[in-house]
């Protein structure tokens, strides 16, 4: 398979989607997909889904399909869940244990493997099979650890100074979902923005409208 | 102030991002902005700003700027939030407690009025002022207490027959963290997704590319 080069944004935001449906179709034992049949799934259109997976090579072949697990795998290789990044979460509050518990950051190539938080009372406790630590470790544990990826669940104002931190342990990618824009102050990292409030905020202009 | 019909979906989701600068500068005092300085603060640029706010109808003067705290309110009365609409979460999990409690919908025009949860072990027990429900109140509950928005934080496979309570019970606007497509069925909702995982997959994506 042959990746093109320039993918653009809106071709890998479809990505996980494609994930998505092939693992479910996978689970219903579902061998092979039309991109007709595919686009129905996905509320797409099939001839976006054949454009869009043309960029990483050509997988269908035309009047057979696609086959599910084939391109399922070959989707997991491009996105890149088949290699386990190390992860740790900034910010133990409210939204930095929902993630923590609700969300199996493991089906997704991600191993959490440290939580830090500023606030003495919760430094020390275990959580599921890690301790909290104090922000202060930061680097030290994200050095020994190669820990690539932070998941930013701190409050905004909190959000440079941690952020300067990993950046110092090597951390070249961000789960950002504090309103700190990352690549703004460091250039060469990636980061991926959520962004609850605006989206809440879009659905209320929606709602008006 | 004359709005422009057809606001396209991108210059929408920019209003949060003015409405949250312009919220810092409103508390740190500041009464006037021009467009360039607003946009240094934006990561945007000045002639983008301008033209996004046009489409609201003009607020800026040449060589003056804007009034921050007429701009702010204005883009309040534009997103909604000046109204408040009565909101459920379906789904108290982790997630929806999360959201529950880190979470200050108020700030963004929502009042939460009731939560609904199908765990026999979890309703009746009172979460701050509220009191965790059978999803089998719904109709009856959005019904009375003109309930306009419901929070889909159950899991993907159960949100359907939730969505068809929901919609029953006149429920017109949905903040979807599940897969279900409201709006696929329900063609006349409006529906504003967050999708976490598919965030996650993008960054990871992004790290070995």
């Amino acid at each position: 398979m042959s990746k093109s080069a320039n993918i653009s944004m809106p071709v890998i935001r479809r990505l996980p989607g494609y994930y998505r449906t092939l693992k479910v179709l996978e689970e219903k034992g579902i061998d092979r997909i039309s991109s007709g049949k595919l686009s129905e799934l996905m509320n797409s259109n099939a001839s976006q889904i054949r454009q869009d997976l043309n960029c990483f090579g050509g997988f269908g072949q035309q009047g057979y399909g696609y086959i599910v697990s084939d391109l399922k795998e070959e989707i997991e290789k491009i996105i890149g869940i088949d290699r386990t990044k190390n992860a740790v979460i900034c910010g133990f509050g409210n939204l930095g244990k929902a993630l923590y518990h609700h969300f199996d950051a493991n089906k997704y190539g991600f191993e959490l493997v440290g939580l830090f938080d500023s606030d003495k009372q919760k430094q020390g406790q275990v959580v599921g099979k890690l301790t909290i630590q104090s922000e202060k470790n930061i680097v030290e544990f994200c050095k020994a650890n190669n820990v690539e990826t932070a998941i930013i669940c701190v409050p905004t104002k909190f959000a440079e100074c941690v952020v300067d931190l990993l950046y110092e342990s090597g951390v070249k990618s961000y789960w950002n979902f504090s309103h700190f824009k990352v690549s703004t102050k460091y250039s060469d990292v990636v980061e991926e923005n959520v962004h609850l409030s605006e989206s809440l905020l879009t659905l209320s202009y929606l709602i008006d409208n």
